[in-house]
């Protein structure tokens, strides 16, 4: 018998089922540079350890995305290893933020279960989280895979599909965001004078840099998360494959568009909610990816009148500047557009 | 009205505005590890907390270029952005050592104006200067760029053409280097016999090795940085342009000629100033780079027994070894030349 | 005179010749990130603070290879800039854990030299040691490597051929590693259930995934290790070499073998000692590397019955997969084979 791990198939999985992912991960400085190397991101809150002590945390906080990057990494080798299609995400709330020196574990427990008609896979739906060494939550979500079976001919548990929610209250947000002290929150040093107010719903904002992704970033990136996925990073098997190439991990293309969207969101300094985003299309080696964002809603938070929630609709695309908001095109997604990213982000007011 | 940043045009500039640029920066341990995978650097005292602390510093300071490209990262999005040609820097003085931990910001003073005759273009010179989190200035120099007019009709300022120094008095030289205690820096260790008095005037070294530059290592580079200048990063626009390729930060050109140079210049741990600098050629990715240096001043520092300045010419060209010193060709800069820098370092006596 | 080193040639060496290598260098949590990056390492002892805490260490130690790669960087100056080939090592026993914070450096004594018939080349031999800044030995091993001769017709000196252990007596195992205290190593957040006793001698395990290697990812790994081999980075050079191209680090393939060899070997959390190791053929950028490894022997470790010692043999292929455990062909080694390795690991009981 062999000790290598084959990933779950469909018929491993049963509702309720917990499971504790490996590979606990302690972030640190180093991983922090990693990240600014590989996007770029220009947010003071998470580039200044001054910045941030100022406004109430007690040091530079790691980037959202990089913590949700290292959550979702522990759940690949259980949840996804065998997965055919990553059908969705919702529900991902970012709960405590995460500083240098955290370690963190991740948690999922499957909450639905659908096999296809086909018999040959089957749809799992799990609700993973993440804990920092205090036992604090830091991060959840809900995910919804395709994954195959092993066995065709297994018999596959009763369909359970869960309820998944569409969009997080508002009311639920900033748990991560200490209260900002008024007049602590410098607009100049942070490189840009709008605030929660000078938004408009259904203001879009063209981010105009664009970004050429290279093999070694993105693989580098990935194994950062220790996301084992092998389609990122195999090219002997790849070259044989449906695209013929190494795919680029989807969360890698949104945290370049997070990083592009300072432009014009410089003070959206946290990601506090992901309602729900699609990869449109697959990004390879090479594409340039461009971004635009759209304010889909605003809301004020519950007791707070320091920081407000805006709901943003980020689209990247790839090999086409975003100067005209490409989204649709005959009815159908534009065939530039690959990430379709719907999420709250607070600002202050 | 976007809220994107189109960055300043010519005519946004006024004599004696003061410029308080984004993005305040904690440098980690981190960056200096990355530093150390982008370009190799050997020198003992960065390398080494415990060599550092021999010699008098709390603990190894980071690289003074790893300084000078972060702070002048910090000035692009408002100096730069619409620039069409960097067309030199001056007076660049290293006043502190910086050390993991310590927070860098910047500013910039416009000090010169000068509108170009086609009446498109002006030239902006600017003194910007790096801060500490105590305020206390790490760095200083003076740059000038020629800017785009965002509206060509726009009234210029009155022309005001400052003095830019030529080079840096020597006597102004080594605040950033504490006092070395006699017999305590370790030659051996440091990983080169020759000292302050083993280098005569006019003496050129070739630094023999080469390498090689990829597209992600001058990405990951120009990000680290947070220097946002578009040319670096966005292959689908600059497949249309003059080059048809990304173009290399020229900074990063300057960090592996530095790193070369080890190879001849062991000891001579520290830049204290860089006098001057041309970009000579335009670097792309796949270039191999070479360097040598010739000796082209010594000062002894006023009160200080310690440390001398090598004021070196470093050459760097790409794919051309440099076993015969190459410069100038047929009257005109020899084509295989990329970067001639003029600069002040410090070494043991 | 240049002040360049040319490195050592055959007749500058001596038995009995100590040399102090050159730059001390510091590691910190920066380099364990990168390290990270680069062959995205899943031991959960090396990853996590909390982890390794628990089981006795004061917090998570530097992954054996990296502190390997290190000290072998800072020899490569002294010892092998003028080597034609790399013949082998052996006797490799990692002695004290690294953590980030430590500054190590490294020592070669020459213990045999032997000059080829052809009177060109010669082979050294050297005990090389790395040490921590306390002056405790981490790591010791012995290699031996042709070198050109810079005179042909400079006198050799008498031969010396000193014995080389071909493998290390797992009663000398261990010393890195703290006694565990029962029950503190967590099997399920290690990421596998398997420890000491569920291996068997001859057992061998496909480590099932591949990664390709891209020249920029070489490249930052082994300037990370400011190991000088100009082989590695000067496209230039190489274009016009024996391969056409630039090679990649030995120790880099054996890093990517070992971070893939978790599958599988998910507990086996610690190298203690390589008894030798064979880079079967050159490997380059684009290649993707697949490994498998064979229990070769079992080991109790005097006075402990927390951890045993397996002694594994992992062979690397380039862009073949290790399903059928590929080794020879036809008499003569299969010519996917790029590495084959002989180590102690421990793992817990």
């Amino acid at each position: 018998m062999t000790k290598t791990s084959p990933g779950n198939f469909f018929e491993d999985f049963r509702v309720g089922q917990v499971i504790k992912h490996a590979t606990p991960r302690t972030l640190t400085a180093g991983d922090v540079a990693l990240y600014t190397a590989l996007y770029g991101p220009r947010f003071a809150v998470q580039s200044s350890d001054v910045f941030a002590h100022k406004i109430g945390y007690p040091r530079a906080p790691i980037d959202d995305l990089l913590v949700f990057h290292i959550v979702f990494g522990k759940t690949v080798p259980d949840i996804s290893l065998n997965a055919v299609a990553n059908l969705g995400y919702a529900g991902c709330r970012f709960l405590a933020p995460v500083f240098p020196g955290d370690t963190l574990s991740a948690v999922s427990e499957v909450i639905g279960l659908k096999e296809n008609s086909n018999r040959k896979t089957g749809i799992i739906f799990v609700r993973s989280a993440g804990f920092n060494q205090h036992g604090a939550r830091v991060l959840e979500y809900v995910r919804w895979v395709m994954v195959r079976k092993g066995n065709e001919a297994a018999p596959a548990p009763a369909d359970h599909v869960p309820r998944v929610p569409t969009e997080l209250d508002p009311k639920s947000l900033g748990e991560a965001c200490p209260p900002i002290p008024a007049h602590a929150y410098d607009f100049e040093l942070a490189g840009g004078p709008y605030r929660f107010d000078d938004y408009t719903v259904g203001e879009r904002i063209d981010h105009v840099d664009g970004m050429t992704i290279e093999e070694a970033e993105h693989q580098l990136a990935t194994r950062l998360y220790q996301n084992t996925a092998r389609i990122h990073f195999n090219q002997f098997v790849e070259a044989q494959g449906r695209f013929g190439r190494r795919l680029i991990y989807g969360g890698h293309v949104i945290s370049v568009a997070r990083a592009l969207s300072f432009n014009g969101l410089a003070n959206a300094f946290h990601i506090a909610a992901i309602n729900g985003g699609r990869h449109v299309a697959p990004v390879f080696a090479g594409c340039t990816v461009f971004a635009w964002s759209q304010v889909v809603a605003k809301a004020e938070l519950p007791g707070r009148d320091d920081v407000g929630g805006l709901r943003l609709r980020t689209v990247a695309t790839k090999d086409q500047p975003c100067t005209d908001f490409p989204l649709q095109a005959g009815g159908a997604d534009d065939p530039a557009v690959i990430l379709d990213l719907d999420y709250w982000v607070l600002i202050p007011r």
